[in-house]
Parts: C-alpha cells; structure tokens; sequence
C-alpha cells in the first residue's frame, strides 16, 4: 500500500512541484505560469503548436545586470590599451586618452560620440574568430567591482529558471539584444543555454576574405548592418526568426517596440518588463539613467496594455545563483 | 524460429534500408552516407555533436528549379500589373512598359539594372505580411510552362531525400539563397520542412511602423540590408547562424565562398554543388548563363579541394516527386 502512495506522488509531482522556485508567488509569477499552461495544452482555446512558440528576451537588464555600465562597453574600455599598444598614434587623440588615464569620474562623463569611437576601435577591424577568442578571454578574467565575480554570474536566477521552464514546454527561447550580437554569442550558450543562432542583436558588417594562408575568414568592418534596439528590434527578430514572439520581455524603453510587436500578434501573448527597484540587492533605476532607462510613459503603457511588470524586490525570492 | 528471425529483420532494417532511394549508387552517394555516418557515431574521430550539426544549402538551381528564370523573378514580373494599378505613372515608363508589352524575347533582354527597379517596384514599399499574402497567393495559383506545375512541386526529390536524411540524423539544414528571405520563407516550411528562421536570404531593411489602427507592422523599404550571394553567403551564415555549416550544397558561382567558407572549418566538412548536365529530364547548362553560372574555374576549384560535384544525369535516379 505505501508503495503505491509513494509511485502516486511521484506521478504527481510535476503538479506541485515548483519549475520557478526563485520567484515569490504573486501576479508575475501567476501570469507566466498560466501563459505557459495555457498555451501548450493540447485542444486548448490558447493553444500554440511547437513550432510557433517563440520567446524573446532583451539581455542587459533583463537577464543580467547592466548597472552602472553595460558590460559589453566594460570590454570595449579594458580593451582600449590593447588597440593603443597596436596603434600608437591613439595614445594622444581622445577619446582614447582619456580612458588610459584610468580616470574614473572623467570616463564616466565620456559622451555616446566618444563611446563609438571606442566601441569601433574595440569591436572592429579583426576577424570574427579572432574577436571571440579575445572576448572569451577577458570574459575569463573580468570580476565586477561590486560582487568580485566574473560577469556571468551575474546572470538573474529567476530568469535562468524562466529560460528553463520555457524551454521544457517547448519554447525556443532567444536572446534580442542592443548589444553586440558576436559579443553575447561567446556566453550565451555557457550562461544561458542560448545557442549562437538564437542570439539577435546590434551587428557590424563582416567581409569575406583569406588570411595569409589562404583560409577563408570574416573581417569585422566598422560599418554597422543591423542597430537592434528600439524599433531595430522587430526588424532583427523578423530578420532572424521571421515569427512574432509569443513571450517577450524587456526592462527599458529600447525594448518597448519589441513587447508592442510580439503582442500585437493573433492569439496569446505575453509581455513583460523587469523594474529595478531593489537598490539593496542588485539597483533601483528607472527614468534618468545612461542605461536601461524605464521611463514613465513605458510604464503607462505597460499598465495600460495589460503588460506584466516584475519587481526585483517582491517578485523575486533572490536575484543571483550565489545568493543564500 | 521464423519469429525471431523476422523479429532480426526488423531490427536489422536501418542498416539495409535506403534513405536517399532517388540516387544511384556511385561517388556522390557514398560520399554523403559516409559523412553521416561518420559525424553522428558518438566516439569515433569524426563525431559532430549535435548542436554544431549544420547543413546549409543554397536554394535556386540546388533545392529546386531555377532555369531558365528564377521563380521569383517571374513573380516580380507577375506583380507588375497590380503595381501599375496602383501607380499608373509608370505605366509609360521603362522597364514597366516592357513588362507589360508581354512580348517575352524583349522581356528576357532586360538587363541587371532593369530587374533590379522591378524588385524594388514589387517586392517593397508595403508590410511583411502584405507581402507573404501576395506571394503566397501567386504560388498558389502560378504554374511553371514546361511541367504544368505549380512551382513549389519543381523541388529535386533527390534533395528534399538528402534534408529529411540529414534531420534524421540531427542536422539543422538551412537554406542560404541569393533569393529573398522573405519569399522563400513563403513556402520554405511546406516545401522543404524548413521553418522561416532557417531560411537566410537577402533581405531588406524593414522599418518598425504603426498602421492606421495603431497596429505595429513591419514596412518593406526599396533598401538592401544583406545582399546574401557569394562573399554574402558566409557573411549571412555568420549573422543568422554564428557556426561554420560543416556540410555546404550549391550549384554555381555564387555559392563559392560558401563552399570554401564551411570547407574551411575544423573537422570533418563536406562541400558539393549540383552539375546542371540533364538537358532531358531538367536542363544542362553551364558557364554561359544567365542564371546558376557554374563556371570552368569552380569546377576547377572543386576538383582541386575534394568537393563532391553531383550529376543530375549520372547520381540522381528521378529528378521530381511526380517522376516515375
């Protein structure tokens, strides 16, 4: 008799059992878990079949932390030294010089004018090969100041279990961020499970040509192809997944045109943002921020179009793997 | 006894059975049965696990029929009525005239530059799903002159075999095509079994707009995003897909760099290209056309580097479904 009680609760435990353990129970929680109930139970009123189920994510704020500095931008400024050491000439002309001083406050009030500069001195004018092993490289190395851990482990805990639980009911789960597509690629897989063909985002020409051997390579030119943020967003996600997202989910205004697309598409549809009000554990930011700015007009459209806003401090039971 | 002996049969059955029927037996077979096998058998030296497992095939003159005129081509001109409707200014001008002359010598006499206004005319300036509704309709109804037949049905069995061959065997296939992503995308998943985010063309710029009822669309611009032919073809693998395909399937000089791109990679590769030498059952043409140009120097390129160049005539048992 105890036997079959004990295969009974084993049969049943994928009723109980709980596939977000680090999201407080709450209307965040709620909506997610019924989104994803409903809109794979066969015969349902919401079904979607497995082919259409689409689930986009923004990166920078949404799956790990951006706050103060995107990290993507942290690399471009480590590798500064690198290019100057190659280019000499830079070591004079600003805004490169500014950053080998190390002086934070000055750096901080570098301009976007400046920060493309670097971002074009850094990012471009090597082989794609050649950028992920450099990448990967300081990926390895880097600590944040704050948590003196690599950054991807920065990774949210929630959203990690999200990406799992979506992709367990059979959602492709993709990354469409601003940030630079080749940079996010060279993680994605080892933090996230995304692999490199469901990593959308901001992208540069590349050339084809050979090396000095005659092998075929991808140079990275300094022209950009694709600016996935704001309304480049739905233009990457029809590029590269020609579906509407089912699910989407952002934290700022450059993914508001993102969350409007997928949830202008027929049958059910999810959007959600994360707000950033727990300056104790991670940071609270909203509409006068350099980065990951959530204004108040996104969150009125938010409340108004029935999107699901998510606050770190109540829906989020911890906010890293690390956490206790 | 006889029980287990057929029992033994069954079971044994994946090692006789025909997975590709519509080729002969020859060079080209064996090649791409011994790829297979070797990449899937889990700890020999040629193992491939299953997520590097891509297989990119150029789509016009590879996959299906692209003599004498590209399918979407023929499109385009058919679209050129309904464009004049709506603009009947161009009615008087070149290349539309023309077109709607019908006279087919002076039609085929266009040259690059005329094609070119054509596909801007007809192939941008309204939404994405405006544009998958023409062209879907248009397949629908469309028939190709010499087999009567709508053109979706002028796919290569051999081929549409060699996909399901290869997905069997946990390959990802792409189509990577000079054709318009969009287009392709059309019909791609019903044809081929491949779903629109496996299908990388050239593409143009989309542009994130409201329609009257405030609806978000995606707007077809007259601007090239990715021109994904020849050095375009890694370039577009790169960005949709970010791996080397270890298998590459063209027919002509635009897939070059393709070939040699995926060549290039480490481990086991195998390149290949359809020779158009059937002028009976498809057609024979070589370095002198206007489409599918499959030139002495590529033959030459892939004698020199291996790659496997598959006879229409010689490899290929039947050509089309509706073959006998």
């Amino acid at each position: 008799m105890r036997r079959w009680i004990l295969v009974a609760l084993v049969l049943a435990a994928p009723a109980w059992a709980d596939d977000l353990p680090s999201w407080n129970d709450g209307a965040a929680k709620q909506a997610i878990l019924e989104f994803v109930q409903a809109t794979t139970q066969q015969g349902g009123a919401k079904y979607v079949p497995p082919e259409e189920r689409v689930a986009a994510f923004d990166q920078d704020g949404t799956l790990w932390v951006e706050h103060p500095m995107y990290t993507q931008v942290l690399y471009c400024l480590a590798r500064v030294p690198a290019v100057v050491k190659a280019k000499p000439e830079l070591a004079q002309k600003e805004p490169f010089k500014t950053v080998l001083s190390g002086d934070r406050e000055k750096i901080a009030r570098l301009t976007l004018k400046d920060l493309e500069a670097i971002l074009v001195a850094t990012l471009t004018g090597m082989s794609t090969d050649q950028f992920a092993a450099e990448a990967r490289k300081w990926l390895e190395e880097a600590k944040d100041p704050r948590w003196k851990r690599p950054y991807t482990e920065l990774a949210y805990q929630p959203m990690l279990e999200l990406l799992q639980y979506l992709r367990a009911n059979g959602y492709k789960t993709y990354i469409v961020t601003g940030g630079g597509q080749d940079f996010v690629r060279v993680y994605a897989e080892r933090v996230y499970g995304i692999p490199p063909e469901q990593v959308v985002g901001t992208a540069g020409v590349t050339k084809y040509e050979y090396d000095k051997a005659g092998k075929p390579l991808l140079f990275k030119e300094p022209k950009l192809l694709l600016n996935n943020d704001k309304g480049g967003k739905p233009e990457g996600i029809h590029f590269m997944i020609g579906r509407r997202p089912h699910l989407a989910f952002g934290n700022s205004d450059g993914d508001r045109e993102m969350l409007e697309y997928s949830a202008a598409g027929d049958g059910p549809r999810l959007a959600l943002l994360v707000h950033h009000d727990d300056a104790e554990r991670e940071y609270a930011y909203g509409a006068n921020t350099k980065v990951g700015t959530f204004s108040d007009a996104l969150m009125s459209e938010a409340r108004k179009d029935g999107w699901t806003v998510v606050s770190m401090k109540n829906d989020w039971k911890r906010i890293f793997a690390f956490d206790k």
